[in-house]
């Protein structure tokens, strides 16, 4: 592979190395922080150039980036997020479109674009990102490269700035298998785990319906192994076997659901500086805003009862070695470029996207993306959700997987 | 009882009313809001006046208040918080100390101070508080009232200002059982349960060990209806048998890990405000930010891993309908103006205290606090504790308990 620097790549907003000062489990790996994330001494600028100004820098690392310095691990700099972390497309209006290197002419994906990048670009061995609605797993679908978004809850967000603190985590993106296993056990504080087989694994017929027809086949070959490697454990079912109210089955009911969360959160989280600063966003983000302020407010206690309602229903429906298998995007990544506006119908990108990754989101389950590589067509990636805390025994899982790398 | 007026009780920051639109579960109910949570178009003042000075009002209600509203309780207003959310004592610096009205010479406990005040004193049904490390279960077992902290993220935080996110949880202070199942329902989005037994109550002997010789007297009572109450379920165990690797079976080590967390996390969240603008702190709270300020942060990784592996522990020892019973607090409410000075040998009122409280907020468990009411003594509470995510189970026999009221 060519090697790519980093002013190619366009992933970092700063550089700098910050080195270790102990040896641990992550000695000689190097990670980039997404710029929503606290690095002490520097401005935490959530890809927005007045809450740059406006902010102070942090005094202190978040959490997170204190325990990979603690295990060893060497932080590289900064990358470019998504303005506060809004929208699944990584093109930010102010800073530019990190580049997606397996899919030049394609976005790399938000709001951890510049994490993604970084990492796909081989400048990092993985990279720290936030994850509310996708924001880890989208990338990693687009830039071919694994990404973990983890239980609610269980890393700390203390020094990330929230965006909706009942859906928001802090995730990793990794180039390999190992490596993501590897971070994502130092944040969660996990033992080491042996390699676990899971119960059952179930394929969500509605999840893969969402897809494009040429993801649905690039989709194929991997569920083909997913069923050799699990055999008999592997059921195809409907979403209307775990919820059996639903008359529907539409993954769309999630993301309606997320979307008033998200809209109700984050107005709450931001809304008041907007209204005090009046700050200048690029077109999409100050429609997203336009949204939150918008959203009729007495939506939320019905949908918070739903939300509710399909969280317990996951964690009745899944024992705690079950997996849920989905496509973690139905489309490709789109052209740079290409979505101007966010297209509201149920049909449209932002709608089905939302409604895959909504799962893991409304109903608080670790999930990790999986890259696909075949020779002729973008990166797309495939998903495994566990239950809710049962993240190690979902990466004892992702471990000891063939991975999906179909050479022809 | 002599009825208390809004300014004898010096609960409120500022009073409003703030009708319902709708009608529902809570119709006639009346609470009131610790000032560390939005309410639209007031500023959160979150107990400090650089604070409350330097932040714009809010543009929306948080999440919790809108849920309440939507359910049909009118709100009454704001209340007095500790600055920040800092301290047990309830006694604000720059907005006084409200009154706890069954030991008017006693501190109310903080840091949801008002919202235990305004409750006991009669002025409102139930009240938002705030608990990272005991804030909403201190005052109620200080003003003679119940108080839940509910398990970690169920709640949402949205519109809440944060203090250690990993540890922050919106609860409830209530003049009633029943008004605390309520409550709590409509955030926690719960269906209405039935009364419920527990299959095991795990009376923690370390824990009641902790409290002062007055204190165990007046728990001698309520343990022994505990006992016949729930029978042949109570088990007195030591902590070492939930942590068969603990040496000493102390809960101290539950506030180490606690103090390091909360110190490194609020730092994320308030360090780079204080460092910015040097605002004004009581003498109490200027010593906490210190504190924060200089934890040697080398220890946030280790700490972490105690904290899940104690999270762990806790999960694997209870099953989903065993109760822990500890002591509330170790000591009645300090008299005021006592504490002038954080004390941080193991036998202190702090630490005390926080090895009580830390338990529920290390471990990330539901607990609730039950007033004790003797004729003469001052309050004192008692708690359940719950399995992680079993609030419903903990609320369930709550609302089928006899209470603790020992007239003589």
């Amino acid at each position: 592979m060519k090697r790519i620097s980093m002013d190619e790549s366009g992933a970092f907003i700063e550089r700098f190395t910050l080195a270790p000062a102990v040896s641990g489990v992550l000695d000689g790996l190097t990670f980039a922080v997404k710029d929503l994330i606290d690095v002490a001494g520097y401005r935490t600028g959530c890809g927005n150039p007045d809450w740059r100004k406006q902010h102070p820098p942090a005094t202190v690392n978040a959490v997170c980036v204190e325990q990979l310095l603690a295990a060893g691990a060497i932080c590289s700099g900064k990358t470019i997020t998504d303005e506060m972390a809004f929208s699944l497309l990584g093109e930010n209006h102010f800073y530019g479109t990190p580049l997606n290197p397996r899919a030049p002419d394609r976005v790399p994906g938000g709001s951890s674009c510049g994490s993604a990048s970084a990492t796909a670009c081989g400048l990092v061995d993985f990279a720290l990102g936030t994850d509310t609605g996708g924001s880890v797993r989208i990338p990693a679908s687009n830039c071919g490269i694994y990404g973990m978004r983890p239980t609610h809850g269980r890393i700390s967000v203390a020094g990330v700035n929230p965006l909706s603190p009942s859906m928001d985590t802090v995730g990793i993106l990794a180039s390999s298998a190992q490596t993501l296993v590897r971070a994502m056990s130092v944040l969660l504080a996990l033992p080491v785990s042996q390699p676990q087989k899971p119960d059952r694994v179930f394929i969500i017929r509605e999840a893969f319906e969402l897809c494009d027809p040429d993801v649905s086949e690039t989709m194929k070959e991997p569920l083909e192994l997913i069923r050799e490697f699990f055999h008999n454990k592997v059921h195809e079912i409907s979403m209307r076997e775990i919820d059996q109210q639903s008359e529907s089955g539409l993954l769309y009911d999630w993301y309606e659901i997320y979307r008033v969360m998200q809209r109700a959160e984050s107005e709450s989280c931001l809304g008041s500086w907007v209204a005090a600063t009046n700050p200048e966003f690029g077109p999409l983000i100050d429609e997203s805003f336009q949204l939150a302020r918008n959203l009729d407010r007495n939506l939320i206690k019905a949908n918070w009862e739903l939300r509710e309602k399909y969280y317990r229903l996951m964690n009745s429906f899944l024992g705690s070695k079950d997996l849920i298998c989905i496509p973690t995007a139905p489309a490709y990544a789109p052209l740079k470029g290409s979505l101007i506006k966010r297209e509201s119908s149920p049909g449209g990108y932002y709608a089905r996207t939302l409604s895959l990754t909504s799962v893991a989101g409304v109903a608080r389950l670790p999930q990790t993306s999986i890259p696909i590589e075949t020779p002729d067509s973008p990166p797309i990636g495939i998903s495994f959700i566990g239950r809710s805390d049962e993240d190690a025994f979902l990466l004892s899982v992702i471990g000891s997987l063939p991975g999906f790398s179909f050479q022809r």
